[in-house]
């Protein structure tokens, strides 16, 4: 039978390429839903082609344009239209999907992720930031829905697969590798432009996510979805800068045995590792030559000039809200930096001056969660930084 | 409750090293056999520290020499003392263990592999000429009496680890890695002494397997041996020479994933890893250090000048008897190798050429897969090898 797949954020990257994969394996897959921004053009492509129940955009003046264009092309296929929050929830819940993929960008993810949760559906997560403002949370609605989270950011697809299921308490740590981004290696980040941040050596992502890697803020993120995720904790978790991209990941067990995944660096990999799981699909993108690569380098990240890791661990310490106030102050710091508003510096400014001013309720519900990521925005859109 | 083990070769290399990991987890082995062949001094000494109820060595002239060494000293402890083939077989087949180490080396490994999987014990295989030479027979008598066949060869180890009970059709390749052995890059292997050959870059092993390595025949086994392990056909093997032995082996799967193990070039891991299966015991070996490493390169094997793994393919392909030929044609090229008899080009010269006169006899039992070894030592000790 066809596995029924719903897309929070088809139009995005990783939604984009999500639906590459589905592509490639005809007969396996079955699009019921899916969810975008304001691209109604792509979005009307997509459902063209895979013809999904449901669509939902932003708002209604996108979910007129996306009618209007479908009217114009879609022949018998009369899909139901839907909007905002109210829409994408609905996406998220869809009746007749197993899976849903939640690719939108930042802590709007949270909501949807967990009513999809709630009603019974296994999570492909590449929304990273869900975990990170609301891990407990999520987490512990899974485990009580019984429904799986599998990880979609190639560092967490290749943690998952090495841990094959072992038992967190195995664990000696999680190297967690990083590309280190446009400015490895650089030790003052003054003068840093936009083209140069978004011109990311490795992996072709949406912006939000390349500025992330070029501050390792992304990493930083990721340490706490691992931390979430496989359940161990912050100090376990270490990261290693790796340049080639080449090595997603490792576990090192207790018994001193390392378990890492390699791949080209190509998101379609982890993308159809989830929505294959618990199968193994047949791939079709080209295979990693280890002998073309030449040699795989691993350094230790400089927590001196990026203090992003710094952050991550400060914010799990303190617990509680912390995490998604980070989030949220750099997901509003990435904006003005992007806007041409801060330095590249001041992303670390800004999300250091948030966090060091909110005082983290502990034990969050979802409405405390998302009271103190508003608190953040707010606050990280006002704060003056240094030029 | 303790797992009962069984050492077969106790005073080589593995053997030793195992009765090293054993020392570090008191409370979780309880050692019921050690067999060995002359070593009878080293052979007291494990004796005496772990009290195994039987002990058995080469012959009576041995075990007269141990039962004097241990008269001396041993005070209340009285063992069992055997000897010989039968010696070798009880201690395989010793009541009170669950699982046997065969560390044995060569050949007379397979039969009383075969009597310990008959008995119902659990294989810790670190003799690789059982599956060589014997692998069909061998899998299907694990399979048929449902014991594990745990590979400690650290390449194996590295394999088994990485597929992580997957299934054998969702495989692509195999990865297997090798040194490269001392002789790495050379196109001439004309004039290489005894002492250069014994002297390998990466691990410290017996002679024999280092010898071995220095041909690549260890590798052209370890593609035997992983065949038959994991059921994976011969061309879906692909050796790749890894100059830095930290990688040691990964498996591609069908979808572009590849799973690899990484860790110290220290045996004591991959044993360990055995003994304690499926738990993952706390290592005692010093962490790999990713960063300290420098880089970790690949390269593609060099087949001209070192045959050895054409060698192999050609074995399997020609089937039955043909892999028992080549591995015995090549313990008696290596003996006399290190005797000072024949050249090392001369290796080469002698594993060919036994094989060509071989014609394999098909699906062999114990006693035709015996007899084939015994010819092919035979035709090995006699081949006149060019100087």
């Amino acid at each position: 039978m066809k596995k029924g797949i719903a897309i929070l954020g088809s139009t995005g990257s990783i939604g984009t390429q999500a639906l590459d994969v589905i592509d490639h394996h005809p007969g396996r897959f079955r699009v019921v839903a899916l969810a975008a921004g304001r691209q109604v053009e792509r979005l009307a492509e997509q459902a063209l082609r895979f013809r999904p129940a449901l669509l939902s955009v932003a708002d209604a003046d996108a979910a007129a344009a996306l009618r209007a264009l479908l009217l114009a092309e879609a022949g018998d296929y009369r899909p139901e239209i839907a909007w905002g929050r109210e829409g994408l929830i609905r996406a998220a819940t869809h009746p007749e999907s197993g899976l849903v993929l939640t690719s939108v960008v930042g802590a709007m993810g949270v909501e949807p992720t967990l009513a999809a949760i709630e009603a019974g559906k296994d999570i492909a997560l590449a929304n990273k930031e869900t975990l990170v403002a609301a891990g407990e949370l999520v987490t512990a609605a899974a485990q009580a829905r019984g429904v799986k989270l599998l990880p979609v950011d190639s560092e967490h697809s290749a943690i998952f697969q090495s841990l094959a299921g072992a038992d967190p308490g195995s664990v000696r740590r999680i190297l967690l590798t990083a590309s280190g981004g446009p400015f490895r290696g650089r030790k003052d980040l003054t003068g840093v432009t936009r083209e140069e941040a978004l011109r990311h050596p490795r992996w072709t992502m949406g912006a939000k996510v390349t500025i992330d890697s070029a501050t390792l803020m992304n990493k930083a993120l990721e340490m706490i979805e691992a931390h979430w995720l496989f359940g161990v904790p912050m100090e376990q978790i270490e990261v290693i800068v790796h340049p080639q991209s080449i090595l997603h990941s490792a576990v090192e067990f207790c018994d001193g045995n390392i378990i890492a995944q390699l791949g080209p660096t190509d998101m379609r990999l982890p993308i159809q590792y989830a929505l294959c799981y618990p199968e193994r699909c047949r791939g079709f993108v080209e295979p990693l030559d280890l002998i073309a690569l030449g040699a795989l380098t691993f350094e230790r990240p400089d927590e001196e000039t990026f203090p992003s890791l710094r952050y991550a661990r400060r914010a799990v310490t303190m617990g509680g809200t912390m995490p998604a106030v980070l989030n949220a102050a750099n997901e509003v710091a990435v904006q003005r930096f992007l806007a041409g508003e801060i330095p590249f510096t001041g992303i670390f400014q800004l999300v250091a001056g948030v966090m060091d001013r909110h005082d983290p309720v502990q034990r969050p519900d979802l409405a405390a969660i998302l009271a103190a990521d508003r608190w953040a925005r707010d606050a990280a859109r006002e704060q003056p930084v240094r030029m």
